[in-house]
């Protein structure tokens, strides 16, 4: 540990997400950011700034030999997220990563296994579990308020593309998956994956992706991602038996919406002679629309990393939530090879998995 | 004929639908309606209001004995269109069905196949074809203003299930699908269907559903429909190689936008090794609302029945597109009894059936 | 009285607002609308249609003369209503007139007092008053949801300038002045009125206003009415000091938020020397979006005309109330003439001639 | 100046919006900070964190003893920034500050005066004049696309009454004031004054204010500022003879609307006798939203600060223009003492004592 009271922290990779992380490091009571690490180290010390009084290395070597080091946090492309996440695990650090955890369900879950055998932190950066919004989503859904939920539908869309090699599902669905895994009782345990895409500009990976995951209880969730949008819509519905809730992120000024509608099926009088309106009510009940706090929400998610390795416990967005988004968006490939077949995410096999691991992650979540 | 220039009608059906063609038909200046028929003729006369000169009866037979008619529209529950559809036509009357044309393929053939053989002018309702918003969209794709077509995504929820036996697919999905049929290039002719449904609330049909249809050329149409929605969403966004439009029926202050945006591929430098981001390009340009008359589309609908009459041509929505959408919809039950996966529509067959048609049918589509 | 329960009645004038008027008679269980008077007699043949059973003149004198009316509605131009409602009122017949009342006080001060002599009801079609969510409002404001009433903004914008001679304070403000005199406990009384126009197009009228009504109590009315404005803006926010209501007419949505925020004053610690930030807290709370009932507010218009003639009694937009918002209105053109000064509308003499009238309006009023 | 071919800049005052320009000058490429000053100098410290290399100083006396200084950036309380300013001068510094430029006339001349006679840049932090929207409609006006401006309609309300002796006038309509300076055509030159303020909640000062600006041909601009607003509005539109622009602030999705709509009027047939409808015509054009950059409004800020400098030009937003702003806004306090009566703004006075200036001020205003 540092000097003081503070952890220290390494920052791997400067380039699209690092310096958000490199601004919440330096900025919160919890940590000490100590270095800086790159390929280009030129763009790692621009991060910093001239004046800054963090170290900057491009050898995650020389990084991981400093004595000074408590966590490292990975922000480099998801290929190298194993080898660095295994180093330094291997010398003694907490490690968080950016998602996805890994570009496949084998590493991620080696890093898993690595992580419960060192006793160590493993996290993943789900960054929308730290928002306002989607805590109160699952408090809503956990508090009962939207009884049983029926349905959840994501779309998340917009101009993108960025990365070689990486399909629009990988990109963008981990956002979703991430935020379904935290809103559901349960966490995300679909019955199966089913994947359809279309790759229109011959890209050479799918730039529209639908993704349908049929739930316990008859219950489905959906997610549409979709880099050729021209707008931005980010927008979830979590339908349930009592009420109903859409959250639209786009739309600052009233982001969550819980509307106390539905459809009610009296169910003694529906047979199969006489499955007759009649049997079918509405709920036309007033919207309500919650005040939600202004919080960053990355400064809350270094706070849980922190507090996770003071508290030796699982952190909300542990490797085990981050290897069942894996685990699905690697079956969304052996879907999308299958026409759009429903295929077996893998899932139970998974959980076995973690059944052999540390104590650190036999503690209850905190959800 | 009746009298004047007019055509003569009468409408069967005053149920949820029917009010709204026998208003349009009373203030068309194409059209005299005589008659409405329903099995309650109290209902009929209500709708009529107490000093109208309109016949009532609650017989089709009677309906059909008249000599003073030319045309027959059908606003009855699905099952019933094929018969009375059929009776019509046999007695040499044109007719005009709400949608979906019928509740099979079969049936739908038979009324196609029938128009055919007596020469006379078959239209569905296809309601949304009428909109001036809809024509927008379907011109703008004629003119190339989008380039090829990507990717359709269209959304239509909200509180629904009222019909018995009838799931949201045949419910709401007829309106998307004609709309697809009108605007895309070459009508409805998807390369398979997928279709993903959800009974959370053990109703015994789909209340929640999600339909692919992947098109030539790599692109895509989805469609979802929801009967549990607490809010309506009305939305389609069609993805160009040059612009992309977004339709949002919910909002009358500016329902159709059209985005100059939209990623570019340099296609030559995509290769096996390197499909580096640096050949993906952002065009970020302006968004363009047109402004759109204020037209009844129901009224445009009945005018256009009466023109295909006068003119002896296929309407803007005939037969052949309402039996295009009815083929897809029962594709989509194959596909939910196979868990989702791609099925044929048969519309080769459909095709085929079609080209033994009449005359009439022949004639250049108006599109 | 007509033979059976209706109450009979005609219109007067079938221009741009006499159609509504006959819609709703004609549908409304209350009454039975016998006939249509319009100089132009086509004009008002062709908005019952071929097939009705309701009479046709030209001729006011010949319309009272008949012996089966028991009331008559007005909607001519303003200026006409003073001589039309006048010859009604002394045939014995009930009056509705569209809004404004008159085109000025005096003749709108006879009105009322003419009415009040015969025993008469003397209504005005003051539309808004009938919608749900203006009845919300005032139930919201009556049942003190809000408080006390700290300040109301309306905004009324669209492209106008239709009519000749009247300027856009008598074609628009008649509605935000008419809501006001029924939401506002105790009515409509401001302290005076100010008024800003502008007509920089020189059409010989103002085409832009802005009417500040400052109010008992420190509070302030202001409305915002422009004919020049490419977008339709219909919002009123009633701010108070528990709650504060924002109603935006161009969203179907949500029509009507109620916002559980605010800005609180710690009175005591407020003094000359030290009026400090310290003092003011802030109420962050919910939003709430009651579900309002789909009802068309003109057909509630004409329900309450009937039913206060039956109960002998004001109705809810009766003639006192009509004759407050011309006294406001007519106040404008004197703050206009003066650069905008604070202007008295004279609503003390008003309310003085009211005094004198008859039973009928020392009858409670509904609000 | 610095040793590298940077100014260098202090920042007095890190409180509300002195982080906002100590984070700009930090990251700018044109600017060295090398000391922040605030008389709770931990505050300072604070905003710098631990390891920064700039210094802090509780004395504005030591501050400006330093001898490697350029300028000086004040955001302090309005009623210091003319003593702080003046001394920052007299030493020879150039001087940026925040809006207001002062809380009365007088000293914002006495600023404005002195700064022309020491030949150094006096600017005003009016940041909106540095949004990519207020430059993209100042453009838009400039090259004669909306024609001539008919009116301006400001609305910026939100929950506010955070300063003890400012009222809302002073506290939000500089940002309108200013904006309107930048985009009208001749600068904020109105006719005269007219203010109407409530103060509800007796807390000593308005609390909803409206500002009435008649200007040059019968053109209007109107301010709406509010602190008990429970929603933060921030829209202007700005109407024109060609066409009009909406722009909603709180809209990111489409911040800037141009509308091809408005009222035509044929001046040739409007006389005394006959103003008829049928001389109006509208124009009910296609809508257009400009893509707009995203970019950071305060760094456009100090580089004009820093290029005025380099330039020995006035920069976009200088001592004159806000001391134009200052005047109207102290003509606020006077129309208010007047029951909103219209009163001069003393503007000619102003332009007058300019015309006596240096020469860095007779250069070519940017606009």
């Amino acid at each position: 540990m540092s000097t003081d009271s503070r952890l220290s922290v390494a920052v791997v990779g400067a380039g699209y997400w690092g310096p958000n992380l490199i601004r919440n490091f330096r900025t919160s009571p919890d940590w000490d950011l100590v270095a800086v690490c790159d390929l280009d180290s030129e763009r790692a010390q621009q991060t910093l700034g001239a004046r800054s009084g963090v170290d900057v290395t491009d050898s995650v070597e020389a990084l991981l030999a400093r004595t000074d080091l408590d966590a490292v946090a990975i922000a480099t492309p998801a290929r190298t997220h194993g080898p660095i996440a295994e180093a330094a695990l291997r010398s003694g650090r907490h490690v968080l990563v950016e998602k996805p955890l890994s570009h496949d369900r084998a590493s991620a879950a080696a890093m898993v296994d690595l992580a419960h055998e060192e006793g160590l932190v493993l996290m993943a950066d789900h960054t929308f579990c730290y928002t306002p919004v989607v805590q109160k989503i699952h408090d809503l859904i956990a508090e009962g308020e939207l009884g049983e939920v029926l349905y959840v539908d994501s779309v998340r869309i917009n101009l993108g593309l960025v990365q070689p090699d990486v399909d629009v599902f990988w990109d963008l669905a981990p956002h979703d998956l991430s935020i379904l895994d935290f809103i559901l009782p349960g966490g995300l345990r679909p019955l199966g994956v089913a994947a359809q895409g279309a790759d229109p500009l011959r890209s050479g990976r799918s730039c529209v992706g639908y993704l349908t995951l049929p739930l316990p209880g008859g219950a489905i969730a959906h997610v549409h991602v979709n880099w050729l949008s021209p707008t931005k819509i980010r927008q979830m519905v979590v339908g349930g038996t009592r009420r109903t809730l859409v959250w639209d992120d786009v739309n600052p000024q009233q982001r969550l919406s819980v509307y106390d509608r539905g459809v009610d099926l009296t169910q003694q009088s529906v047979d199969a002679v006489d499955r007759a309106a009649s049997t079918v009510s509405y709920r036309l009940g007033d919207c309500w629309a919650p005040a939600l706090p202004e919080t960053e929400p990355l400064a809350a998610m270094v706070a849980e990393f922190a507090a996770s390795i003071r508290e030796d416990r699982a952190p909300r967005t542990d490797g085990a939530a981050a290897l069942r988004v894996v685990s699905v968006l690697e079956a969304t490939g052996r879907s999308l090879a299958a026409d759009g077949a429903l295929v077996d995410a893998g899932l139970e096999s998974a959980d076995a998995a973690l059944s052999r691991g540390s104590r650190l992650h036999d503690l209850e979540l905190s959800r």
